[in-house]
Parts: C-alpha cells; sequence; structure tokens
C-alpha cells in the first residue's frame, strides 16, 4: 500500500481522503480547520498540523481546495518541500490555471498532474467515479495504482496539464445547457397541464436519445459534413421558433431558447439552411483568419 | 386488415403510408402533387385524384402536410365528407392548434385525434418509433390496431387534444437545447485542442447521465422541494462562469451560455442559492398571481 497526503477537507477532499483509506492506504490529511478531520482520523488517517508535516509524509499529494486561488496560497510556501515529490491538483479550474500550476511545478521540480473529478461526493471511490488527469504520462503511470482507489474511471488523457481543466469545461458545458433544457421542458410541459411525474418518461426518451445525437454530431463536425438526412436546420429553426412562442404565451422565460433560435437563423443566413443541427457549429466558432490578399484570386 | 387514407406525401407522409402497406391495411394515398404517389402505388397504394376519394375509401384518414395552414386548406372542403369517420392529424403544429382542429372536427361529427410523429422518418415502423396521440380515448382505442402499424411505441395520452403537440414541444425544447449544448461543447473542446473523435466519449459520458438527472428534476419540481445534496446553484453559477469565460477567451460564441447563466444568476438572486439546478425553473415560471390585498397580513 502507498502513502498518500491529502490537502483540504471540504466535501471533495474528504471524500477523496476517505477512498484512499477505504483501499488500504496510509493517509495524512490537512485542513486550515483541523476540526474536519476528525471523521478521517477515526477511520485511521495520520492528521498534519501543518501543509509541510502533510506533504513530508507521503511521496503523493492530492490537493482539492474551493479554488485555484486557494489552491496556490497552500502551495506556494510548500515548493521546496514538494521537490521530488508528485502533486496532483483536483481543485476545479480551468485549463490555463492547470498549465501555470504545472509550469510551477515544473521550475521547483515537483512532478505533477492536473485533474477534475467528474462526479459527485457520493459517487467518488465507487467504479462510476470519473476523474481526469493530465500531465507527462510517466507521472501518471507512476501513480495509477494509488489513483485507482478513487474511482473505477480515472483517465489519463495526455501531455497537455490543461487538458482535464479543458475536458472537464466541455463537459459542464454539455451538462449545464442540457440540465436547463430539461427544466424548461418540465416547465413549458407544466404550462400546458402535464406533471412533472407524467412528462419524465418522455423527458427519459429525448435525453435517451443524445448519445446517439452526440456520436452523429462528432462525426459531422471530425469531416466536416453537416448532412442533412433526416432533417435540416431551416426545419429545426420553425420547430425552436413554435417552441419559444408557445413558451412566451404562457409566460415562461425564454432567454436560452431565444438564444439558441438566435444562433440557429445566423447559421441558417450563412448558407446551411439545408445541412444538419451540427451546423451551427460554424457560427459558434471564430471565423477562420481570411487569406493574406496576394492568395486572393483576382 | 383495415383501410386507411393517407393525405400528404411529403417525406414523412410517404413513411407513414408506406408503414401501414407493410403491416398489410389497404391504403388509399392523396398529395397535391400527384408523382410523389407513384412509389407507394407500385407497392400496392391505391392513388386518388382528389382528397374527397381517398377519405371516402376508408373510415380512417390520417394526414401529414407541411403545417397547420397547409392541413386547414386541404381539410376545410372535407368537413362533410368525413362527418361520421375518423381523423388523425399528425401534422406538425401547437397544442392551440390540435385543439382547434379538434373544434372544428367536433363540429362536423368527425371522430378525431391530433398527434406527433417523435421520430425521424427512417425510424417510422419500427419498434423504435413514439407516436403521441390526444383525444377522445375511445376514438384511439377504436383504431389502436391500425396505427400500432405506425411504431412500436404508439402512445395515448389523453383527452385534451393539445396533450400530443405539448409533449411534443417540451420533448423538442429539452432536445434542441440539449443539441445546442451538445455542439457548444464539441467546440469548446475543439478550441482546447482535443479532436470531436477523443471527445465523444466524454460528451457521451455526460449524455448518459441526463435520465437520472430528469428523473431528479422531475421529483423536485414534483415536490417543489430543490434540495442542493451533491452540490448548489451558487457552485452552479461560477462553474457556467467559468466555461463562458474561457469560450469567450477562445473567441466562442457565448450567447446560449450567458443566457443560461443569467437565468441562473437571478434565481440565486432570488434566494435559491444552496437549491439544486432545478431550483432555475421559479424564475422560468410566471410569477404566482399575489394575494389580493385584503388577504395581505398587516
Amino acid at each position: 500500500m502507498a502513502s498518500v497526503a491529502v490537502l483540504g477537507l471540504g466535501a471533495m477532499g474528504t471524500a477523496l481522503a476517505g477512498a484512499f483509506l477505504t483501499a488500504g492506504h496510509d493517509v495524512t490529511v490537512w485542513n486550515r480547520t483541523a476540526a474536519r478531520a476528525e471523521p478521517l482520523a477515526a477511520r485511521g488517517a495520520r492528521v498534519a498540523a501543518t501543509p509541510e508535516e502533510a506533504v513530508t509524509a507521503a511521496p503523493l499529494t492530492v490537493i482539492c481546495v474551493v479554488d485555484d486561488t486557494a489552491a496556490r496560497q497552500v502551495l506556494d510556501p510548500l515548493a521546496t518541500t514538494l521537490a521530488g515529490r508528485t502533486l496532483v491538483n483536483l481543485t476545479n479550474g480551468t485549463p490555463e490555471q492547470g498549465r501555470e500550476l504545472a509550469a510551477w511545478a515544473e521550475k521547483h521540480g515537483i512532478a505533477f498532474l492536473d485533474g477534475a473529478v467528474m462526479v459527485p461526493v457520493p459517487v467518488v471511490g465507487t467504479p462510476d467515479a470519473l476523474i481526469l488527469t493530465s500531465g507527462p504520462p510517466k507521472t501518471f503511470e507512476a501513480h495509477r495504482d494509488t489513483l485507482a482507489a478513487l474511482g473505477g474511471k480515472v483517465r489519463h488523457l495526455g501531455t497537455d496539464p490543461g487538458l482535464a481543466a479543458a475536458h472537464d469545461l466541455a463537459m459542464l458545458d454539455a451538462f449545464f445547457t442540457g440540465a436547463a433544457g430539461l427544466v424548461h421542458a418540465f416547465a413549458l410541459a407544466g404550462a400546458e397541464g402535464i406533471s412533472p411525474e407524467d412528462f419524465l418518461s418522455y423527458a427519459t426518451e429525448v435525453a435517451t436519445l443524445l448519445p446517439a445525437i452526440a456520436a452523429g454530431f462528432a462525426s459531422a463536425i471530425g469531416t466536416g459534413e453537416h448532412l442533412g438526412a433526416a432533417g435540416n436546420l431551416r426545419m429545426d429553426a420553425a420547430a425552436i421558433r413554435h417552441i419559444a412562442e408557445v413558451s412566451r404565451a404562457h409566460g415562461l422565460d425564454t432567454s436560452a431558447l431565444d438564444s439558441v433560435l438566435a444562433l440557429v437563423d445566423r447559421t441558417v443566413a450563412a448558407g446551411h439552411g439545408e445541412d444538419s443541427f451540427s451546423s451551427v457549429i460554424e457560427l459558434i466558432r471564430p471565423p477562420a483568419p481570411s487569406a493574406a490578399p496576394a492568395d486572393r484570386p483576382d
């Protein structure tokens, strides 16, 4: 069994430390407010009085605090203590923050992975728990067996330390927009006299379609061929306009729908009326840099 | 086997007529442009020269044309011919259009169901095809066996003829907003150097979560208890703000995300910061009518 230090015992940090304990590892924890360590101490964790004490107790340190600013406050004074050891950052952040922390770690001779916990606290440590990491492959390989305690799906995404946060943000992008659509659908159903309980099986029908839709989008976006086989964007625009009008007539907020409709309308106006829905990506992405004047045909 | 007339042979009408033929029914078809009937005629359909001729050939008529206006143009002259027969409208429309057509049918002694085809053309007639109907239960029961030709999931939603279109709109509401979120996620992933192919399995992880999320939303919205167990709306707002900021830094359009964020921010400001995401429904729905001044405590 390995030794691991966990810095930060919020709900997520506590779950991470608990998962290491469950897997039989030797766990040392530290938290700014020491009282939060008590339940873990009762399960066999050693409680360090300072971050330095925690970090020196193990070759691997995992940090999970509220945000990047808090992480830097804890880590900056630890630079020399962490030298020659491994740090895994599971604090929520952006790809750029992950890359900056990686640069700091490299400067101080610290092996480093940036990561993201993609599941709610109760799922940590279970077979369903998806944990993303990115950074040097050999750093991941060296600690892969220890990190496996955190969940059944601990993934290494590549050398760029920004990749974990990038996947995190893109997944949450799809998640929150989809969740907003689901809540709006329940609101529209409710305005039409359909109870949440009755609408659930139909909401589930839609949700169940999305993995296949995502596969179609990936293929269309990858090839740039947005073929409108079963429908097209012009028809989609008409349908979304209907939904927004009926929603508005019921007094529902339609701001997210209106934004989607405006995007679809702009995409149709740009010449994609006969293409599939995935063609909206052409209007989401910034326009490609135009060719230099000399390259233009006369 | 039953006799059925199909009015309108666009892609969807042709698929519906084809599914009736496959099931062995006696099918008469009509379309404004007669040439579109030829493939069905080759499969054994009778081609009527006029809508009247089609309707008089069967006790059950199914209409599927481009929109409600087109449906009314075809149907208005048929009022006396359809009297005593059954009409099923599978033209896309709003709940109100379904109810208005039902009132017209009732006035003329026509048994009527409004409906919606919830799957793309190639899926019609397969076990996965979901077809919604609404109107008098006895009308549905009388033609249930014939309509079963259209797919494995032909559902009757209730007596209110607006219910099929209401379910249709609410399902498409969730679908299009979710689809927009997926495309945006692929765009953000792409801006971070992640290929559509590489991101697909992570997009699928998110999509696979949504049925359970929908079940949680149905329960929270049904009870009005938006308990923030694994997270809360204040944390969600911070995450969405991160996603929007990183997207904007990449030059991506963030209009839909910004609308979702503004809704979440308004919901937090209204006092739901510690509640779950589903509490945004309180700001989507119109405010409940305030109590009359006399009812207010002094």
